[in-house]
């Protein structure tokens, strides 16, 4: 399927400030909802909101061959089963309605005032219902910081894990929108390794840096998508932090995985970008070595240049950015994830989300976690109102960004947040 | 709440058949569809259907307080959304309606012929959109078994094991009815421990014996439910096969759990037996030792004594019992699992499915899947054609069976069955 980024010299009529991670070229979709508006799909050109029930309502958008039913749907599952193709249409759409010179609805004062809606004044909530929420362990650098700090720096990666893109099925329910806050999650650790187990809010609140991506319909169960194919199912992607409790997550872990150590919360942005979005961005992968097995090989450039920060707001009101990654940085692409996930025939349905697990650099600065960034709790992370933490405090704030930037064009993915209220004991 | 089992000396005016599952005492829900009928909710006495549209069309169950509009939705989530006491509800005077001496149905020739389909005119459908499927691992002699055979027999059981009911996330879109066939699972498997992996059909097919119970709403995202309120949003129960390729699944699965490995298929069966029904078949569960913690203590019998069996329909018709289980083998009953589910604030929905894990007795013969029946492929097992197994082959049918039996009163629920099909390579 070609790709079809927008022309980089478009402009909008409406409003861009500079810097903004929304310029005609982006074209996010979301469901937002405002006073007097229920929750309905929308997409952002700089800090304007724009209403798409309202403009299927007004017939607007008839050529894109969307019912307009299906843009007047309180999540977006009902667009993405319309697939691929009209999803390009619907964005091709938009980015002509909003260009510099379409009058169409610049010049509908009724219409435009109808249609558009300040950002400061909406609420964004989750895109899709998930049907099922996957979390792949995709980046080299945090499985290897994992592997030294748990096991043996001499042997950090397990076996398997140059060989496939090891992934785990993680819990759709508690996926939060961005400034939904949730409480210290409680449970079983221990304190010692040979002490007994003790209940109690966990004590090494933890955020990890990821991306997801929200899927169309895959094929019918039983049948493979193959790595060149696999972009055809994917919608786009979003901010993930997928929200850790370590300790409680060390001593439930072995052997069938991660389960109440992340499934009380995690955070999803609310701008899906697609991918012909960042079509302008695709970069090589890391060299494979050992080969993979012909399932898992590619070709063209199947990585993104995505620049991704994470930052803690205190709630003194103090602001540290203490991590800068980048979503390059994975061994597995979501091509790659998305042909190992179905190479069984596990069916893939549309507003699955696939999330790449913590995204870490090389570089201690790129780590994704407070895990990483302060070495399981013996580098203390300093922030700017003087305060370290070794793990996230009630009262925090964290805040993950991420965006493209090149030859003058940035599409960004604007930021997902939460702050961490105290446990319910 | 008080629990409402129905009156063991009530009989129907339906016809029940000597041995069925399906008295008026047990009065399960279903989802299916028939010619001229689409995908409904439905009860089943002995060998009837009864459609629960065409009685809430007809203002049959309008004592119950259920909107009409709930009992014609092709999934049961509308009608677990109404909770625990309107289910009973709708139990009792279904209960009522079908009764000896109630003459409303049976007398009406039109509406009767209308309401009653023979169940072998029936398809039977999955009976909720299952949001999040939970499974557990919670047979004592299983994860026993499990360790003896890959790691040490001195030290089977994991640290953790004895502390807190282990639980992963599986996958909820391959979830399938019962009679709907799959094909073998291709992946990544290792052929020996030095060699390095190859991709191909399983060549280690497995079921896995198991229950699970599908939930009402639970309490919002944060707070947890107790022990001792946990029945109180469990709607019922079915029988549940895990399926599982063990080579897939040995390759795969450290650190983060079992993924390609299991989520291809899974079968359940058709009819959710409610708690109600089965209440005249709690018993004591085991002595925990050590103590849990408090979280997880409970009082009264919510374990159930429910007897299991597994067959093995060859291609050639014939069919062998290789497994007599029981549902009140388990360890950790499905309280204490909620329990636990919830306690960090993990939120439940209406439709949620969690399964036991394999069911495994102490004795040999009543093992839960092939992989413990045939030991790790040491002790093949003998069919009634002559032919062993170890793992399962293509053609093979996998038939669960399970019901209650007390004091001349059986509740059962019915079979869960599934053909293995050829790769697809």
């Amino acid at each position: 399927m070609p790709m079809y980024p927008a022309d980089p010299s478009l402009s909008s009529w409406l409003p861009i400030p500079g810097g903004s991670d929304f310029p005609i070229q982006n074209i996010p979709f979301g469901i937002f909802s405002a006073p007097g508006r229920p929750m309905r799909p929308g997409t952002r050109v700089g800090d304007t909101v724009v209403d798409l029930f309202v403009l299927a309502e007004s017939d607007l958008l008839t050529s894109t061959g969307i019912p307009r039913v299906v843009l007047m749907e309180t999540k977006l599952n009902r667009l993405l089963k319309e697939g691929a193709v009209s999803v390009r249409a619907l964005r091709q759409r938009l980015i002509e309605l909003l260009s510099e010179g379409n009058a169409e609805l610049r010049d509908n004062d009724a219409l435009r005032q109808k249609a558009l809606v300040p950002a400061s004044e909406v609420t964004m909530h989750v895109a899709a219902h998930i049907g099922d929420y996957t979390d792949f362990y995709s980046s080299r650098q945090h499985a290897y910081n994992v592997g030294c700090m748990f096991r043996d720096p001499a042997n950090a990666l397990l076996p398997n894990w140059l060989h496939l893109p090891v992934g785990y099925h993680g819990r759709a329910s508690s996926i939060l929108a961005t400034e939904v806050n949730f409480h210290r999650p409680c449970g079983q650790f221990k304190t010692a390794p040979d002490a007994p187990p003790v209940f109690g809010p966990t004590r090494q609140l933890d955020f990890e840096l990821e991306m997801g991506f929200l899927t169309y319909d895959g094929k019918p169960i039983g049948q493979r998508i193959a790595t060149a194919e696999a972009e055809d199912h994917i919608f786009g992607l979003a901010l993930f932090n997928d929200w850790s409790a370590r300790d409680i997550q060390a001593w439930e872990y072995v052997p069938l995985g991660p389960f109440l150590g992340k499934n009380f919360a995690s955070s999803i942005s609310p701008w899906v970008v697609t991918l012909d979005a960042l079509e302008p961005f695709r970069v090589p992968g890391p060299v494979q070595d050992p080969t993979v097995l012909p399932y898992l090989q590619y070709t063209g450039n199947k990585h993104f240049d995505i620049r991704l920060e994470v930052a803690i707001l205190t709630a003194s009101g103090s602001e540290t950015i203490i991590s800068h990654s980048n979503f390059k940085h994975l061994y597995w692409n979501m091509a790659q994830q998305l042909a190992h996930h179905t190479v069984n025939g596990c069916n893939v349905r549309a507003g699955d989300l696939m999330a790449s697990g913590t995204i870490s650099g090389d570089a201690p600065e790129s780590y994704g976690s407070m895990l990483e960034l302060a070495w399981k709790g013996t580098k203390p992370v300093k922030l700017n109102d003087g305060s370290e933490r070794t793990f996230i405090q009630d009262g925090d704030t964290v805040i993950m960004r991420g965006y493209c930037e090149k030859d003058g064009l940035r599409i960004g993915f604007g930021e997902v947040r939460a702050t961490v209220l105290p446990a319910i004991v």
